[in-house]
C-alpha cells in the first residue's frame, strides 16, 4: 500500500523555534519516505486546509528545512482561527477531512497552544465519526508557556533568554547613567494572562538588590502606592530602579493598566503601554526620570539569542509527534518531561489531547515573593535550565541567515470553492 | 623622573562597547608602565574628577580589564554634565587642574560624544593657560553617529546591528500573521536629531519590497497623509506594513509626533512614543490590526549582538588615544578613516578637537529615497560594513558574562569640598 501523506501547520503566535518543530516533522518523516508520502503544510495554518491551499514541502531541498532550525517566525505562515465545536460548525471539519482524503493525508501535526490542540482533537474525533483513518498529533508551542502536563513550552525557554539578557544589558546601562540622569527604566514584556515572561526577567538578578528591582506580574492585583513605594525606596537604595512589567498587569478590578485611560489628542483610549503607564505614574508622583521599552514581538522573534535548550525541545516535539504517528498513535501531543533540574535532564513524554484541550497552566503562587515584586529560589530553579546553552545562527553579511523555502503550492483537487 | 598617571572617564549615553574603548586605553597604558602610572577612572564621568572621586584601576586583574571588552554600560559611570566655557565656569576648569595636579596625572582621556570633545578641547586649552603639562586626547563614542571627521562612531554599528536584526525577525513574525492577525508593525528606535539608526533598520531588506517598507526619518517633516498612504498600500500589496520610526520624527513646524498630544487619564502630556502614535493613526484612519515595539536602551546596550567591527574600532580609538598622548600630542581626537567598503577597510587617523567640539554630522540627503521613506543604495553601502561580523560574549548560566570590577577608591588629597 502506498505511504500516506502527511498534513502539518503551524497555529497561533509564532515563536523563534516553531520553525525547528517544523524541521524535526519534515527530517523525521524523509526519514521514513517508506511510510510517509510527501508532508503538506498548511499555508496560513489550519485555514490552509480549509481553502485547500497546501504547500508541498517535498520541493524543499535537505539544507533548507535544516536553516528552518534556525529561521523565526512561521515558515509557511500560522493563523488565529479557532474552530468552533463540531455541532455548530460540522461544515468546517467536514471540509478538513474532505481536503485531507482529495490528497491522501494519513496524518495530521498541528503545532500550537491551547486552542490549536483542542482543535487537533476535535479533527480525531471527526475522523473517527467519518470512519476516515487519520492519526493526530499536538505539536505544543506557545511563549506564554501555559499548556498543562509539558513541565515547559517550546518557545518560551527562548523568550525567558531575550527577556533576562535584555534585563541585564539594560540594567547595566541606567546604573552607569542614574547619578546624573535616568533613574528608573521600565521594561514591558509578554503575558497576557500569566507572569512566565515577565518572571523570566528576575533571571537577570542573583543576588538580593541586583536589578530588576520589581517585577509586575499579572497574577498580583497592581497596587499603585505599593509600587510607587517600592520604586522610589529602590531609587534611595541603589541610585536606581529597573521593572520588568507584564503586558498583563491589572488592578485588583481586573482593569489591564494597559487601557487604564491613556487617551491620544483626539480623546481615543490608547491601546498598549503597560510601561508608558507606569513610567507616567513614576513621573507625576515620584518625578524621577524615567525611561521605558516595550519588547512587544522584537522578544518572540529574537531567534539571534534563542536559548539551545529550547532550540532542542523545539525539535524534538517535532521528531517525536512523527514518530508516534509512526506507531499508531492518535490524539496525543508530545510534552517535556524534567527528570532534574541541576544537572537538567529531560525526555519526551505525551499526554492526550482531549485533556491539554482548553487548560491553563498558572504561574504557581509560590515563584512570587509575598510582597509581589520578585520571584522565589523555586521559580529560579525552574527557570534557569530553560535558557541554558546559546543556538546563535548563521550570519551572512552582518545579519542572521534564514531559510527561503519554495512554498510550492499542491495543485487543488476540489472544485469547490470553500468559504471561511 | 617618575611616570605620570593618567586620567580616563567616560562621558554621556553609554553604549554597548565603550568599554571596550576603556579596555583598549587601560591595556595599552599597562603596556608602557615605564612612562604612565596608574590609570585613575572618574567615578561618573568628570564629575568624579571635580569631586575627587577616582577611581584605582591598577586594582583590577588583566583578566577583568578584558572582560570590559564585552560589558555593555559604562563601566566607571558616565554623566550628563557639560562644563560651560571657561570664563563663565573658571572655577570648575581650575578644580579639574587642582586635582589632577593632586594625583600627578599628567594623561586626560575623555571618552564620549560632541560635548565631551568640547570639553576635552576646554581642559587642554585651561592646562596650558595655567602652565600645567596635560596630554589631553578625546576618544569618539555615541550611538547617534554624529562627530565630525570620523567615519563612523564607535557605540553605533553595534545598534546598527541590533536594530537591522530586530527588524529582519520581527518582520518574519508579522509576515506568518498577517493573513488572519497584526498587518503593522511599528519598531521606535533612537536618534532625536538624526536618522542614522532608523536608517539601519532598512538594511533588514535587501529587495524591493522587503521589509521594512517604510522608515520615518527626523530629516524629513512627517506628512500624516502621505504615511498613511504608503501603509495602506503595503498592506494590500505584501500583506503586512513594517515601519521603523525614528524617535525624532517631526512635523513641519518641529514639533515631535513623540509630544504630539498623548495625553494620559489625568490629562498630562504623555511623553515620548512615536510608535503608539503611529499605531494610533493607522487604527484610526486604516483600522488595520497594528503592534509595536520601542527599543529604547536595549539597542544600545545589546553587546550580545554587537558588531565585531564596532567592537574593534572601539578598542582601537581607546588604544589610539594612549598612543598618541605617548607621542606627546594633545587636543586631538582618534578617528576611523574609511579606506573602501568592499572590501572594508579601514585604519585610524586624527581630527584636532576645537574643530570637532560641538559639530554635528548630519545624514546626506542622498543617503534616503526622494519619497522619503527608505535608504538609497550609497546609504546601504555606507552601512553595511558597521555590521559586519559578531562578538558573542562568554555565558554563564544562560546568560552574558561581564566583568565585575572592584572600583576601588583613590584616596583623596584635597581637603575643600567641592560643589558641583
Amino acid at each position: 500500500m502506498a505511504p500516506k501523506n502527511a498534513f502539518y501547520a503551524q497555529s497561533g503566535g509564532v515563536t523563534a523555534v516553531i520553525n525547528a518543530s517544523a524541521a524535526g516533522v519534515i527530517e523525521t518523516a524523509r526519514k521514513h519516505g517508506d511510510r510517509i508520502g510527501k508532508v503538506f503544510a498548511g499555508r496560513n495554518g489550519i485555514t490552509g486546509a480549509l481553502k485547500e491551499e497546501l504547500i508541498d514541502t517535498s520541493h524543499e531541498t535537505d539544507d533548507e528545512i535544516r536553516a528552518l532550525i534556525h529561521t523565526p517566525g512561521g515558515a509557511f505562515g500560522s493563523c488565529r482561527h479557532k474552530l468552533r465545536n463540531i455541532d455548530e460548525n460540522r461544515h468546517e471539519y467536514e471540509r478538513l477531512i474532505e481536503v485531507f482524503r482529495a490528497h491522501d493525508i494519513g496524518y495530521f501535526f498541528y503545532n500550537g497552544g491551547g486552542d490549536s490542540q483542542d482543535t487537533a482533537f476535535k479533527v480525531s474525533q471527526m475522523a473517527e465519526r467519518m470512519g476516515y483513518p487519520l492519526n493526530c498529533i499536538g505539536i505544543p508551542k506557545t511563549v506564554d508557556n501555559d499548556l498543562p502536563f509539558t513541565d515547559c513550552c517550546p518557545g518560551f525557554g527562548s523568550v525567558a533568554k531575550y527577556v533576562a539578557t535584555s534585563t541585564l544589558e539594560a540594567s547595566l546601562d541606567i546604573q552607569s547613567m542614574c547619578d546624573t540622569s535616568t533613574k528608573v527604566f521600565i521594561l514591558e514584556v509578554m503575558g497576557r494572562h500569566a507572569g512566565w515572561i515577565a518572571a523570566a526577567g528576575g533571571l537577570a538578578g542573583k543576588n538580593p538588590g541586583d536589578a530588576p528591582h520589581i517585577i509586575v506580574f499579572p497574577e498580583h492585583p497592581f497596587e499603585r502606592e505599593a509600587f510607587l513605594n517600592k520604586v522610589d525606596q529602590c531609587v534611595k537604595d541603589h541610585g536606581f530602579c529597573v521593572v520588568v512589567a507584564s503586558e498583563g498587569a491589572q488592578y485588583e478590578d481586573g482593569r489591564f493598566l494597559a487601557e487604564a485611560g491613556q487617551k491620544d489628542a483626539f480623546g481615543h483610549t490608547q491601546l498598549g503601554g503597560v510601561a508608558p503607564t507606569l513610567a507616567n505614574m513614576v513621573k507625576q508622583s515620584l518625578g524621577h526620570k524615567y525611561h521605558w521599552a516595550v519588547a512587544d514581538y522584537l522578544q518572540r522573534s529574537a531567534r539571534h539569542i534563542a536559548s539551545q535548550t529550547d532550540v532542542e525541545q523545539a525539535y524534538a516535539v517535532g521528531e517525536a509527534a512523527v514518530n508516534y504517528a509512526l506507531e499508531g498513535r492518535n490524539g496525543i501531543m508530545p510534552i517535556i518531561k524534567r527528570e532534574s533540574s541541576d544537572p537538567y535532564r529531560w525526555h519526551i513524554s505525551e499526554a492526550p489531547l482531549n485533556e491539554v484541550a482548553n487548560q491553563e497552566k498558572k504561574m504557581p503562587i509560590h515563584y512570587t515573593t509575598d510582597e509581589g515584586f520578585g520571584i522565589t529560589a523555586d521559580c529560579r530553579a525552574y527557570l534557569e535550565p530553560l535558557i541554558q546553552g546559546e543556538a546563535f545562527p548563521p550570519f551572512e553579511k552582518g545579519l542572521p541567515k534564514v531559510a527561503k523555502l519554495e512554498n510550492r503550492p499542491v495543485e487543488k483537487k476540489l472544485k469547490a470553492d470553500f468559504k471561511l
